[in-house]
C-alpha cells in the first residue's frame, strides 16, 4: 500500500529536498507518494519543518509519526494537537557540520588567529600559543552533538569538561551534572560551548550569576540555542573584560537585526546560524528511514521525550 | 663518569631551556654538566641551534653527537666540519602545535570564517560551507609532521592526499610521489598543506607551473618552509585569482620585513612562524632520551640522513 509523505516546510526546503529524499525513499524500498499538499485526512507521515503551515495536526485523523527536518523542535513539542510520536532530525552531516564549526571556532580563539588577521600591518608578533593540552575546554550539553565535539576536541588534545543534567560517563570527557556540578564544570572552562536544548532548564543558563563563575577572559561559543543566554548579561560581561570573546550562531531572533549590539560589538563575532545547517542528503537518508522502520514495526529512531522537551 | 653537554643556542634559549632540560636530564638518570661554555674537547654532546655560535666543531675532539633543538637541519647538514651523528628535533610539543595550526587554518578557510570576521555589519550571509568530506585537501610531505597533519585531517572528514618523493603507504590517505605523481597530488587539492623540509629538491616547489595545476581559487598554506615557494609566482597567481588566499607562516627572511608584499596583499595571511615552535618541556625530554641512549649504546632517535638533507 502505498505511505502518503506530506512535505510541511518553505518552498525554498522543498526544492532542495525533493530530489534527494525521493532517492532516500526509493532506495529504502517504500511504495511512498511524496507531496506539499494532500487532504489532511489521507496523510501517513509528515515530514515537518516547525516553521512550515502545518500548526493544528487535528484534521491529520491517520497520521503515524512526524519527522522533524530540524534538531530543535522546541516549537512543536507543546503543541496539543500532536498525538504521534515526533522524532527530531539526528543527521550524520549536521553532526558533522557541528563538529567543523566547534572545533574550527575554539581552534580559532585557542591559536589567537584574530590577533594575526586583523593584524597584517608588518609587525612579527612571536609570541606562541599554548598547546591545547594547557587550555581546558567545557561543552555544556552532552547529548548526540554535545558528546561529538566533545570527542573531536578531547582528540585534538583538549582537556574536555562535559556538563549534562542527567550523569553520564563517556570515554576521555570530565563530567559534571546538575546544578550542583555546573560550578566545577564552569570553573576551569577558557573556552566554553553551548550544546544544550531549548528547554525551560536551559533558558538563560549563561546569566551574570554563571558567568562570573568562569575564568576571567573566557570564550563562549554558542553553536547551540539563542535562548540559553541572557543577552544584556553577557554584554555586561564583554564589557567589563569578564569574557574575551562570544562567537555566537544562534539567537533569540534571526535573522539577527542589523541593530543588534552583538553585530557591533568588538568582542562578539556573530556567524548566521551556519554551525548546524541540515545537510539534504545525508537528512534525507534519516527520514526515508524512518519511515521504512514505522512500515515494518521498529521503533524510530531519535523519538522525542515529550515530558522532556526533547 | 660525568657526560659534558654544551648548549649552544641564543641565550634567549637558554633562559627557557636551562630549567626543563636540567629536569629531564635528571630524569633520564643522566650524571651531567649541563653548561653554555666548556673547552671545546671536553664536550661530549651539543645541544644545538643552527644559529649559534658554534659553527666549527674541528675543535670539539670527543664529540659523540649534535641534538639539534631545530626540526629543520638544513643550515647545519652541509657543514663539513661535522663528523658525528646529528639527530632532528621531532618534539611530540612541535608535532602537536602543527596539527593544531594545520587543523585550525584548514577549518578556517573551510569554513569560511573570514567572510564573518571581517563582515561584522549587520548582513546575515547565510550559505553553509560544504562539510569536509567534499573539501579534498592535499598535503606535500609525508614526514612526521605531514603524516601527523594528514592524519588529524583526515579524522575531521576531509579526503586527503600525500605527497612524497618516495612512495609510502599511509592509512585513510590516498598517497602519490615523485614527480610523475605531484599532478595528481595537486589537481584536486582546495587547500593545500607544504609540509616538505627544505632541500635542493623541494625549492620552489610552488612556482607558476605547480600553483597552474590546483584547481582554480585553492588554498595554500605554507607551516614548512619558505624556500618551498617562488614567491613571485605566487603573488603573481593570488592577483590572478588562481590562488584564493595563501596563509604563511615561514619565509625565506624572518622576521618578515615590514615592506614585504605579502603583508598588505589582501589575499594573504601571515603568521610569524608559530606553527612548530618548540616546546621546551616536551623537546628537552626528547634530547634527555637520546644522550641517554648514546650513552647506554641505543641507535639515536630521529638521525638525520645527511645524504638526503633531512
Amino acid at each position: 500500500m502505498t505511505v502518503n509523505i506530506l512535505f510541511a516546510a518553505t518552498n525554498e526546503r522543498w526544492a532542495s529536498y525533493q530530489a534527494p529524499l525521493t532517492a532516500a525513499l526509493q532506495k529504502a524500498g517504500l511504495d511512498f507518494d511524496l507531496r506539499t499538499d494532500f487532504t489532511p485526512s489521507e496523510v501517513d507521515y509528515i515530514v515537518y519543518a516547525p516553521n512550515s503551515s502545518v500548526q493544528d495536526f487535528t484534521p491529520y485523523t491517520r497520521l503515524k509519526a512526524v519527522l522533524s527536518l530540524w534538531a530543535g523542535v522546541e516549537s512543536v513539542v507543546g503543541n496539543d494537537t500532536l498525538r504521534v510520536p515526533l522524532a527530531r532530525m539526528v543527521d550524520d552531516g549536521l553532526k558533522r557540520g557541528m563538529i567543523e564549526w566547534v572545533t574550527g571556532h575554539t581552534l580559532r580563539h585557542h591559536l589567537g588567529m584574530d590577533t594575526h588577521l586583523f593584524g597584517q600591518d608588518g609587525t612579527w608578533r612571536t609570541q606562541a600559543p599554548p598547546l591545547a593540552q594547557d587550555r581546558p575546554v567545557t561543552v555544556l550539553g552532552m547529548g548526540e552533538l554535545g558528546r561529538a565535539c566533545a570527542g573531536a576536541l578531547a582528540s585534538l588534545g583538549f582537556p574536555v569538561s562535559g556538563w549534562s543534567r542527567t550523569p553520564r560517563t563517556i570515554p576521555d570527557i570530565t563530567t559534571h551534572h546538575g546544578a550542583q556540578g555546573l560550578d566545577a564544570a564552569l570553573s576551569q572552562a577558557q573556552i566554553l560551548v553551548l550544546l544544550l536544548p531549548d528547554t525551560p532548564a536551559t533558558a538563560n543558563i549563561l546569566s551574570a550569576e554563571t558567568l562570573a563563575l568562569l575564568p576571567r577572559g573566557a570564550i563562549i561559543l554558542n553553536p547551540g540555542r539563542g535562548s540559553l543566554i541572557n543577552d544584556a548579561d553577557l554584554l555586561a560581561a564583554l564589557d567589563s573584560g569578564q569574557i574575551a570573546h562570544a562567537t555566537l550562531d544562534v539567537f533569540r531572533t534571526e535573522p539577527l537585526p542589523a541593530d543588534d549590539p552583538y553585530w557591533a560589538h568588538p568582542s562578539v563575532t556573530v556567524t548566521p546560524h551556519i554551525a548546524s545547517a541540515t545537510r539534504e542528503a545525508t537528512a534525507s537518508r534519516v527520514i526515508a528511514d524512518n519511515i521504512r522502520r514505522s512500515e515494518v514495526g521498529e521503533p524510530l529512531l531519535h523519538l522525542v521525550d515529550r515530558s522532556l522537551g526533547y
